[in-house]
């Protein structure tokens, strides 16, 4: 089985020539990234994916974490896996070196996290959830908890989680019901169940920190009434040494469809007297708490379905060129061919390679948006690219997850019966990228989200400047060879313009028509906005095809560009006649008749 | 978890009104196949599949089938099932009556197949198999060869296999390498390796009746030198009562993606000196034996998609009646409500129901044409509905098929992060439904078969005459009310047209390019001949109503069609882009540069 090798060419091209890592580099904090320390950061990222991450994918999946009396053990190999993570410093890449992180820009460590879900999603997820975590308590935790939790989160010797679903309390956290009650000496007690917890027990650290939604006594009903809180594992005495086990217990783990190797742990509070708890911030303020690292973990998805994506590709491409199967069509006297001589399964191969790259560029170039809408100088150009990020966060997560579903089965398709058999790993794939779409908010939250707060909250006025964008560069493809992508391009743009009047126009006065239209509104923006990057992708080249530094790398952009127009782009008008149409048939027929 | 359910009103609408079940009733053989006996054998039917194999399915995938020393167990309560199956007679539901079974029409076993698949499609799989194989001796095999076999498989005493795939022959059967002597005494000596055999061992019956693609010592290479023979796995005595264990083991059962409940075997034909076989028809005429049986078998895979489909969405449907989350979009003061109340959800449920409904529709439209292909007492009405036929296998296969895995995972999407978790079932039936799109010839050599031998050879004969019949419906469709249908669904038949003109003019003088198109072609004939039987349903429909006899059934049936054009017809112009524009990037790219 062929192990996961870092796309490291597009990855160089993405951040230097499309993302703009120039003028990120320019940004006051991250004078120290050059091009040649990222180059050096990404070789050495992708060691690690390929000989320490990847080799532990297989077994994550068919090993699984296993759950013992409340304790789980994750599969062999991955403690001393994580241990190498840690020592390697690859935990704190994007945390400000302040709290003792390596303060890359998050252009970076997005590319850097690319490779951690390819080689190896299970595993990434842990690192991911524990981000998170230090996040809340950096943003709003008080000094004595910044002090007490963070340069061992920031280290990795200690994870971190995120407590928020309860049965009753998944999409709508409204109905949260974990209770938190103050103790007078400024602890709380915290008593409840939640489900579906990343990594909430695992034998890979001595102590693990959990975030968790809950309400106080006094808390008004709905999401208003939440507080967030820090409930560890073990306690931490004040030399900072593991005090007693804290009341908070793995029940059991989730059978699930993929990520076997995480273990989704559904923990007990206080089920012996309560589990103790600190408040981070202010009480009754949890959720939004929440929402400010929500777009961060968002997007952190969004690069989930990309390094899935990558891995399925290349799984694939290996085997198209191993598989001998069948004579070359329209070729007369040719033998027995690989199967990637084969027009279907080359069309397969284009798919799944020019959406990923299309999903990458987006990715990134939104990337540099969150490094400059946090450090960048002036004001407006922050409000801009802040602006930007937001529009785009749902784009990220909804359409790179999706694509990863429908990129991943067309892996185990080029497959043929092999696909389908376990043992080819092209499988697990697809049940492992299976979850992006679904945690971290559904694709038809992201959806709703994307039509309500980020189109029609401002009138549109993001989505416009974006199209502006937009047309600039199907503007600027010049000449013959660009005729067919400009004017697919253009036919995309003019499809999501008129997609966009849509949902303001209707928004108010008719939201559950939005609603109804709103995912193929998400997967109509992504598809024109891979479109966008791709153009400006080949435009690119071109530039240096023309200045006679082709490189085959540039020649294949121009392709990737081409057939993501014919087989991709070429969707968008037939989706805006959905987001414009469509939700007649969606909103008339009673319950009772489906 | 909810069992299956028979969508017996829809089964009945198609059948009735849509497929002409009256003209197949008057067609000689088929006369007591009257509505009134039809509707009996589908409550019957409904019966055993809702309260006998839908029980069963969720063991099948918990424990899937056992092998141990060349025997394979299959999951408790299959043999039992088995028992009834056969007992029940409905094995023999399509078998002609003068080998033992019940004579009734294509159209009628057809649409009793899709509950099988809908409660259980791993069984499901195991009569499928045993009919090809009947097929296969009923056609072409010795006086001895059916007397000795067939009654026994006809009421389904002994299951059958088809054994095509080895190792390095998957779709290319051209590279088969199993050898048979000729023993002199009218048996042969078979010797070699057979993968990805579907219940090829098993313990539901006392004999296994293989049908086995192998060659003679002096058989020409390639296609032309194949032979198919019957390899029983007990020898059957003068009397008919079992003889000896035959040369032929079961090896190892292979660990899959889905269907675990069905046995697929690894068999070693001839490691004790060869298995005895005894040839079918003529040397070295079996593929063209198989191709004979392949029409059928194709068929039946696409019922597989459209009964996995109809599972996939009742479950779906029961989830987001009864999971209550958050608050209704648009609706002031409401409480919280059931997701189905979600536009969101309602969108991905129409999906399901109206693509499901396409594809039955039209499955069943070929399933008469069958019949009338088979018993017409006009030649030229047989030839007709031959040709309908052949054109529309790889549509109902390949077709429905891609769309039953696209439906299962919108059914996984629709239980949010519960249709990860493996005890809910929803994941069940992505992970079945994946391997319909690859065995008995994947979605690419659908395809493959679609344009060249279904539309070049003809001169695109036999798409024109389809499409003639697709414009008579859109243009009956008249007034206000049908507007926008009438509109869509003639921009996918002109989309459509404009593809077949492409394939007729190209595949001569550029089949790479063609072949590089089809499975766009194929899912743009899928979704505008879905239309087409959701439109004449809805014509059908607003008969009813306009004679005051619109049931809420009949109302759905506009709604659905409404819809269907608007989220689905409406791709088809995009795809008609990609297979007239798209070849360009698949095939321009080198080998090296994926």
């Amino acid at each position: 089985m062929s192990e996961y090798t870092a796309p490291l060419r597009d990855l160089q091209f993405v951040v230097e020539e499309l993302a703009g890592l120039d003028a990120v580099n320019k940004l006051p904090g991250y004078e120290e990234a050059t091009p040649d320390l990222v180059q050096a950061v990404f070789e050495e990222a992708a060691k690690f994916a390929g000989g320490v991450l990847s080799p532990l994918n297989r077994a994550g999946d068919t090993n699984g974490a296993r759950w013992k009396d409340t304790e789980v053990t994750t599969t062999p190999g991955w403690k001393n896996a994580y241990g190498q993570f840690v020592e390697g410093g690859w935990n704190a890449l994007a945390c400000p070196g302040e709290i003792g992180g390596q303060n890359l820009p998050r252009l970076v460590s997005a590319m850097v996290e690319e490779m951690w879900n390819g080689a190896n999603m299970a595993f990434a997820l842990c690192p991911m959830l524990t981000r998170g975590a230090i996040e809340a308590i950096e943003l709003r935790g008080s000094e004595h908890l910044k002090e007490t939790y963070l340069p061992k989160m920031v280290s990795g010797e200690w994870t971190g989680t995120m407590n928020l679903t309860e049965p009753q309390a998944g999409s709508d956290l409204a109905a949260v019901r974990t209770r938190a009650v103050p103790q007078g000496d400024g602890s709380y007690k915290i008593d409840g169940q939640k489900i579906f917890i990343t990594y909430g027990e695992h034998d890979l650290t001595d102590n693990i920190i959990h975030l968790v939604l809950a309400r106080t006594p006094t808390a008004p009903e709905g999401v208003k009434g939440i507080s967030l809180f820090v409930v560890p594992k073990f306690m931490v005495n004040a030399d900072g040494s593991l005090g007693e086990r804290n009341d908070v217990r793995c029940v059991s783990i989730e059978h699930k469809m993929g990520i076997h190797g995480s273990p989704t742990a559904v923990l007990a509070f206080g089920q012996a007297g309560g589990a103790v708890g600190y408040l981070v911030g202010e009480e009754n303020r949890g959720l939004e708490y929440m929402f400010i690292m929500m777009n961060a973990a968002r997007y952190s998805v969004g690069i989930e379905g990309i390094g899935i994506s990558e891995r399925a590709y290349q799984r694939a491409l290996a085997y198209a060129r191993d598989r001998v199967q069948g004579a070359e069509a329209g070729v007369k006297g040719g033998g027995k061919a690989a199967i990637i001589r084969h027009p279907d399964v080359r069309r397969m191969l284009m798919l799944m390679k020019a959406q990923t790259e299309a999903m990458r560029a987006l990715a990134a170039v939104v990337a540099a948006a969150m490094d400059t809408a946090q450090l960048a100088p002036d004001a407006a150009e922050k409000a801009k690219a802040q602006a930007f990020v937001d529009l785009m966060i749902p784009i990220v997560k909804g359409w790179s997850t999706e694509n990863s579903i429908d990129i991943a089965s067309l892996g185990v398709q080029i497959h043929g019966g092999m696909g389908f058999i376990e043992e080819t790993g092209a499988a697990q794939h697809l049940r492992d990228a299976r979850i992006t779409a679904i945690y971290e908010g559904t694709t038809g939250i992201q959806a709703a989200d994307l039509v309500g707060r980020k189109m029609a909250r401002d009138n549109g006025h993001a989505a416009k400047t974006v199209i502006a964008s937009m047309r600039e560069t199907a503007e600027s493809l010049k000449g013959e060879e660009f005729a067919a992508l400009r004017e697919t391009l253009s036919a995309g743009i003019d499809a999501f313009d008129r997609s966009v009047q849509y949902v303001v126009a209707n928004y108010g006065p008719d939201v559950r028509s939005v609603l109804a239209s709103s995912v193929p509104l998400l997967k109509l923006f992504g598809i024109v906005a891979g479109g966008w990057q791709l153009a400006r992708s080949a435009s690119i080249a071109a530039g240096h095809i023309a200045a006679g530094k082709g490189s085959d790398f540039y020649k294949t952009k121009l392709i990737t560009a081409r057939f993501y127009a014919d087989h991709v782009l070429s969707q968008a008008p037939g989706l805006a006649h959905a987001v414009v149409n469509g939700a007649g048939g969606t909103l008339e027929i009673s319950d009772q008749a489906f």
